[in-house]
């Protein structure tokens, strides 16, 4: 029988999801993302009126069974989160407490407590109803996406600070010659500064609305420049939070091309320390089946390694069809000649691809690689009967 | 004679114009996608009514007769699509059905059905007219930019994926704060979630139509905090999807450019290795005519290979016509000097350029290459006259 | 007893905040900020009438005390500059006129001149009013984020002007080619040439206010391709602007680098170069608390060290804490297989990341920084029980 | 006295502004290009009516006048192309005819003949005014700007057909199914599919007029999709033209590098290939004055040498004014440790920077280069006074 500290752990691993592999982790994991949406369809169509009137008695069930799950979830969470944080003894109240201040517990909090404190409070609290909203950031928690978005954020917050401070600038400079220069001929939108932040923040973004627009000569001068200046405010979060997001994913996609690497049966001998160089050079694509990988007098730029799916090779009357594990596309390398052969994909396909130089010196740095190699093309060469154009045989792996 | 398998596989290398050189499958393909140009045409000019009065029965004939063609189409790729799938022999219906129920061929099916149905069914049928203008995607068969989009698409989705969860973060929570803002003074725009949605996507995305606008001030200041997030939204498709496309555009240059270093005279010794590696370093270059391609007194940067047009270099008064095979600039770096001739396109020209550094790591590896270029500029200086501003020659090739 | 030298020495390295660990230096650096920011928002809310006839003479009061401020400031400067500037003597008088002529001089003075100016001159001058507002741009003084945005244009100086010339070019020929078009249809909007140019900027800029509108059907077409060639001008200042604010960060970036760097026990022993060398490599990255930093069965992509905050390892049943110092992931990239613990953070942390290929690299060229990761991979291994969930330590820096 | 022909030769090169030194191709050339705008702003104020009213007569003369000098300019232009072209003798006319056809006398024919044809025509002809305006497309040979862009255009041709495809076809879906949608709603807007397609480049663009807005619910869900497509939109773009921009202001970059490289004495004994392969590392930074390059405690990132203006060290009382030619910022590297000085520009100062990798990589790997350094600083240690905070002097370069 489990002790409680144990079921403690239990609880606290299954909704952390920390093992992924686990299979109840991941089925409340979708369960609480199924009750995190349909919480949200709930509180936006309660909004229309028509809907409301219709349904609005299923739609509060609805939410309150959802919110009944979250507020389960909520205390577990605390009962369980006593001891696993900085892994030492303390008094179960202050690892309690302390779970509870984390911005991840308060954003729990947020999205059941708005919902018990309007049937609690009387009257009907708009501001609540708005407030249960917030529950869509519980979603954070289920969704690396936003999970990877956050640690952008967090990593560039100083560019942005600054891109914003930019902004800022323009903004009031703006806002205050246009308040100069309109401010007499159209006193309702121009009369004051704050009133024309509105145009410019507007004009800035290149939003443009259309319901303040500037009149006279000067300020369409003004107007003009400010738009062409609201170009430049594109160039800035574009430079830092695409930079910062193409980082994150493609630090992602390194773990994932690590493990592909790991099953291409002709890499097997490696050591981890050419294991990794090769991991940098190899680069994972997926392709539709019948796209046309290589095509027959083309010259040779890359080798493939299939992970995934069949190939089927084309050389005048022969065909040969490749399965996971094999290679193609490196005879016209090593012999420094056009392609003889075209290359098809027949299902959809996982390649790994490695380019021509990388290639070269990957087999200079590798004798033992290079035997391998060129054993398997003598290989296939025998093997393949050459007047049967549908004959074909599946070629098998690096033995 | 040809045998049924024989004309088989004809009809499907016409079609499918996996053989680029193939001059019949060109044509075919042209002729498709004419037809798809001018059906859709067809289709887009009868939904005007002055046009369709007057050429409604014209635009009608030439749309059946595109239609047919792609029923011929259809049924011939059908037809042929038996024994090229797997490579196994396997009984006629089950391949045929397999390639039916492929994406391409439902595009096909989609192409053709809508106008067969609208013959049969009674009645004018809307919905049937709009399905008629998905047979655009049929172009992608042919349009080797869409095909190449498709597989950023399927490559870069996930990363998408995430950009539209964040986008979907940033719409409800605007869209909800909206509501509470603005919903009691605009109840027609933001009485409901759903309804404000509509002024958040409108705002998020930039676009600002103006036909719904927040008025009050909290209202405002939610709806510019709203505008600047657009320009956030700006960063994550333009990093995603624009390097995408371009690693996919660079490699298909990658190709080309491995074709034209094999046509220098100059790089015919070199191992594939090599020149596998020298083309990672050359950039193409197409200049219009009488681009000034190097100036006197510049310092030199690069060293040009010329692959097609004619190019004249000037010294003062002696001048110099170059024509495709040829290089030049590679003195001024050899000698550590500034320019001390012109260059200019005399036709539009494509050129390879090798910057100043890699020419000089090139040589260095290469004694035979460093011979062949010293022996071919002592020629170019003894056999051109000096005096004769008018006389030149035409520089042929390394001998 | 300081004399008058020492004294200006003294209030010009407080003012310019040279001596970044001066303490007295940052806090009249905040005041100033201060009253930057309180005498902006007295003019901001001035120009509101609701506010101005209620709070006018507090606002005035603000505004005078803050200017009397900026022109003690704007005094001492003038008065400290006289000798550091070439680091030679003159005549005072000159050294200071010199000052009051650079552009950072100029600015503090028009922050000051309006207001005293209004206070003098008869009448309520609505230009001085305005005017006031540009000592917004004292605040570069104090934001690096303004400054580095600064050198960002003047480095890129020579491209911004040739995006704007494109633009120039593009703007001139849509507003002539409409108002040759749409002239007649709307003569008040596209009558001349400068009129239509209006409707071209806010096109071509896409902000797209819709005030103006093409409405023939040659018009429109017209402003389809300008709203189009509009995405074009998106791309430059993009490319231009992002990459010199990118580089310029980067390089600020690099400094904090460095500094962790040679915090770290591990690399103490190293020469300059190579702690340069191994700055580029490292990427400093900061997590928020409980963020899993590596899962367990994941293959190795990188080594981490840890320079702030504390982080628990997971192993089954073992678990250890580390602090400031200590590195970790290090041992599945050693032995070559996949990750046997999962990494936590406790807190929020500063890690500097080291890619696998680099950390392969590293170790081969350094036997001696080899043996200590090995010793410090062993002692770990041993001194940790195995049995005891609770129990854990802190793995002290290696020694 | 000059013969006819090298009266052509001098008429040529004056114009073409072929060798840069040249003062009266320069002057030449800033007259046309004065010209040129001149002209321009006579044709865009001569469409408003008031001005045209009071100033017409003036306005007319102006244009007639650049005309004039753009006929004379075309004249000579054509007259002395006889025999630059391919440098092979021929019958004038041919040479002459041949230079009429090249795409750049075009536009300067265009550029004169519209107001002549006004001229002689009778009536106002309104498409003759218009023409008058591509006169600005004369520009292109006198602005690099736009010629670079020009080249731009020319090497990423088939990406930006590539990405006008994609918009195509998305254009046409958008519109054929908002007129379904909508069609019957709003017959005026939606009532046909070209029709439709205003909305769509309008929405898609971002531009957002809204003259033209759905209103059904399911026009706005497919509103709203095709404006979020639209962010994919400015992805492709934005990649395309970006890079090939860069790429082409980079180069041109290189070249100035290369000279200001060229002027350091500390580099003069390098080899062509040394200076070559430094000109990629150092970077040029231009800084505006008081600004300050390196600050006392920061860890090290780089050397800076100085091209133009004056640099003050500062090192508690000492001080060090450097000029042109000389270097700073190295004895931190060397030592390894935090920097002890702070370096301040006096005026505005052109900088080379070297990052800290490659200086040491460098010293590595020129040990002559290392024994200057080393002199230098030693040098510099003992000549300066260290007790007088006033006295400096400017360090020479190397000798």
């Amino acid at each position: 029988m489990i002790d409680r500290a144990g079921l403690r752990r239990l609880v606290y691993e299954a909704l952390e999801d920390e093992e992924w592999p686990n299979p109840i982790g991941r089925w409340i994991n979708r369960l609480l993302v199924g009750a995190i949406l349909a919480s949200l369809a709930a509180v936006v169509l309660a909004t229309v009126p028509a809907i409301d009137r219709e349904w609005g008695t299923s739609l509060l069930v609805a939410e309150l069974v959802c919110v009944a799950l979250f507020t389960i979830e909520y205390g577990l969470r605390v009962w369980a989160s006593v001891e696993d944080r900085a892994g030492r003894y303390e008094h179960p109240v202050w690892g309690r407490l302390r779970y509870i201040a984390t911005p991840m517990a308060l954003i729990d909090l947020v999205a059941i407590l708005p919902t018990w404190l309007a049937l609690v409070l009387p009257g009907d609290l708009l501001l609540l109803r708005t407030l249960r909203l917030l529950r869509v950031l519980k979603i954070t928690r289920h969704s690396p996406a936003l999970a990877t978005f956050e640690i952008v954020l967090v990593n560039e917050r100083r560019s942005l600070l600054a891109a914003g401070t930019i902004l800022a600038v323009a903004l009031l400079l703006a806002a205050g010659l246009m308040h100069h220069l309109e401010g007499e001929a159209q006193p309702e939108a121009f009369g004051s500064i704050p009133a024309a932040m509105w145009w410019a923040i507007v004009t800035l973004t290149t939003v443009g609305y259309g319901d303040v627009v500037p009149i006279t000569p000067m300020g369409r001068l003004v107007g003009g420049i400010t738009a062409v200046i609201g170009l430049g405010m594109f160039a800035l979060p574009t430079a830092i939070l695409g930079a910062g997001f193409a980082h994150e994913l493609q630090k992602r996609s390194f773990v994932a091309t690590a493990a592909m690497v790991a099953r291409v049966p002709l890499f097997r001998h490696l050591a981890p320390a050419q294991l990794a160089e090769l991991t940098t050079l190899l680069r994972p694509r997926v392709l539709p089946a019948r796209y046309t990988v290589m095509r027959r007098g083309e010259h040779p730029d890359a080798v493939y390694f299939l992970d995934e799916g069949r190939v089927a090779l084309r050389h005048e009357q022969r065909r040969i069809v490749l399965g996971p594990g094999s290679f193609f596309g490196e005879m016209a390398l090593l012999e420094g000649r056009v392609r003889l052969m075209s290359a098809t994909t027949l299902t959809s396909c996982r390649l790994l691809e490695l380019r021509a130089g990388d290639f070269h010196r990957m087999l200079a740095g590798d004798p033992r690689l290079r035997q391998t190699i060129l054993h398997e093309v003598r290989r296939r060469n025998e093997s393949t009967p050459a007047s049967d154009p549908g004959a074909s045989r599946r070629a098998s792996p690096v033995p």
